[in-house]
């Protein structure tokens, strides 16, 4: 398998975009890709697109060539990977595979969400279409009342509690504040978080991420040819996904993703390195429980230790890791098939010391982590600068 | 690239399954897959799935993660892939540059839909999402209109007549009768056609192919390690996809379409062969004028011809070109995400001589063709029967 390489990355501003159509943040995040990478769009030889509901959100399917359309890049190949909240995340790992096959050289992806469309009942449905429709759904289990079953088993297990939820929160608010992307451009107090009212008992609203509407695209292109076209490529290290039951019911652990487990596992051998290699990472806090589960089940934590860890202040900006430096799913905002292409788009701009007030010093390793549903996938990148043409 | 083959497939009864769910559909075809191939579920390294609207439809997304559970083949990574009446055959594409890349060496490729359990209404508005949302089914235009739109316009051009379009049902169904899996297994008339009663003129009910529940399934296998395991593999000799316009009105002519003229021509030069090297077609009838779209499109027959050549009787089983040996869409039924799969599941089995009665004699290439839409995604697989273990 060939190396592959990020030579550019377009993101819009993630919001609630009442005056914008899910069209028009498409284009927008792939010009910008386009232009930061500095080539043309028939450079481009294919196209994966990460899209969660688009069906139930906006009455559209067929995504994949609804992306080419509206870039104008027909007729090239467009594919559109759906894997509930880690759409973008998979579709990043199909372009990725699509590129390190030799099928072609440079390939654009891409992940979307417009969630504002429709009321929150139907948005409460579309997501909980991303868990076990007919266990959990059906019988009123909408997610947020999923992690609050992982939240107080951790809870009970480990004493992690409701005000070390809510540091994640306030750190992730405040990392926020400093990425103009960001959905949420103000910082939060633990207090504000604990007043916030119960959404699913312990999870309070604020330990929720937002309805978001927004887009995020990347160029990859292999590596021997982004050396010569781009200054600073951002290597796609390594690349792992892994599948666990739909239904929390199924699991063993509620206080662990397995899949997060396995696929990091594969991570780390595949690359060698070890948890404190990594520098920072964008994992998926969909819910603040999610954040403390992620950097324990990655690794960069003992298990239980996640809640503490989190209130030592161990995880936040140019800590021992920085967690979530673009502010999270819970300051940056989670337009659900959008997510995992900006986790990664976050990556490529902290590993090019482009992150203005968020940057993360000495970056050399980032991770990004990106789950679907309650844990049933998850996908795993690391990537690193690499020289390119001087 | 790595050379890739089919060791396995799988399908189920294509037709109202009242008293089956998705899953279980999902099931019988995964397991017969894995029957048929001889091999272990353990030995399947990852999964690509393809759904078109299991969110309209049943209300549940992350359909990769659940076929990867119901089959008990967690934690592999598991993929769902949608690309509208096309997402089995992209399914089947990327399953394809996963194993060619040397990422995996054993994939699992499925096709499912459920379409019966909504009304009507609710099944023509999310196939609608297959169009151009914005611009075709908002102001009314469902799909049965958008073809009737290319047939009199193919009628007008070429004087193709409505008795032609009725004879690719006529022909369709026949083979059906052949194919146990089929939907339907009734042989019918011109004059039944004719009579059917109007859809969206000139297209008349027996014009178009029905709503169907099934599912799909395919083991795939680098070349290699398959002529060690199987007797008789089947190779994918080549895949190409090609995008166009989501809405029509953006297409410069109705009587064409340009995304199976663009893939089709890849295959042509990748493979060296020619249209009549080609035995059989599996090619996307949705609507009668498709296939008269599709088999001139894909070179077997001069621009205008193909309902001529229709009439005439060169594209019945064991003719000229046999098309749609399995009954295609009309008549096996159209279970969107599935029939991009069940195409190649029919490819195998003809290769292998082991399609019975509807058994195509001396095949030697097989192609199937699969459209997303009015034509906005194509993709096109060409196989052929190698020699395997003795």
């Amino acid at each position: 398998m060939r190396s592959v390489s990020i030579i550019g990355a377009g993101i819009t501003k993630f919001g609630e975009h009442w005056e914008r159509s899910f069209r028009e943040l498409v284009v927008e995040a792939g010009i910008k890709a386009l232009q930061d990478a500095g080539i043309e769009g028939k450079q481009i030889q294919a196209l994966y697109g990460g899209c969660m509901a688009s069906g139930m959100f906006i009455g559209q399917e067929h995504i994949g060539a609804l992306i080419a359309d509206q870039l104008g890049l027909n007729p090239i190949p467009s594919t559109r990977v759906e894997a509930a909240c880690a759409s973008g995340g998979v579709a990043l790992r199909n372009a990725y595979l699509a590129v390190a096959s030799g099928a072609y050289d440079i390939v654009a992806v891409g992940g979307v969400e417009k969630m504002t469309e429709v009321s929150t009942t139907i948005a409460t449905q579309a997501l909980g279409g991303a868990g076990d429709e007919e266990t959990e759904l059906f019988f009123g289990a909408t997610f947020p009342a999923l992690y609050a079953l992982m939240a107080r088993r951790h809870m009970e297990e480990y004493g992690t509690t409701e005000d070390q939820l809510a540091m994640v929160s306030v750190k992730n608010h405040k990392n926020a504040c400093l990425n103009p992307y960001a959905q949420f451009q103000k910082e939060i107090s633990v207090e504000d978080v604990l007043n916030s009212g119960y959404v699913a008992s312990p999870l309070k609203l604020l330990d929720c991420s937002p309805i978001t509407d927004g887009a995020a695209a990347l160029i990859l292109c292999e590596t021997n040819l982004a050396r010569k076209i781009c200054e600073r490529p951002v290597e796609v290290v390594a690349s792992a996904q892994a599948s666990d039951s739909l239904a929390l019911a199924n699991r063993k652990s509620l206080t662990e993703l397995r899949a997060t487990k396995i696929a990091a596992r594969e991570i780390y051998e595949k690359t060698g390195l070890k948890p404190k290699d990594i520098s920072f990472a964008e994992v998926h806090d969909c819910f603040t429980i999610a954040e403390i589960l992620a950097i324990e089940d990655l690794g960069f934590f003992e298990k239980g230790y996640g809640g503490k860890a989190t209130e030592k202040g161990l995880t936040a900006l140019n800590s021992e890791i920085s967690i979530n430096p673009s502010g999270g799913l819970k300051g940056k905002g989670h337009p659900v098939g959008a997510t995992g292409v900006a986790q990664a788009v976050e990556a490529y701009l902290q590993l090019r010391g482009a992150a203005g007030k968020r940057q993360v010093k000495d970056a050399s390793f980032g991770l990004t982590h990106n789950v679907g549903g309650s844990g049933a996938t998850v996908v795993i990148h690391v990537f690193k600068a690499i020289e390119g043409k001087r």
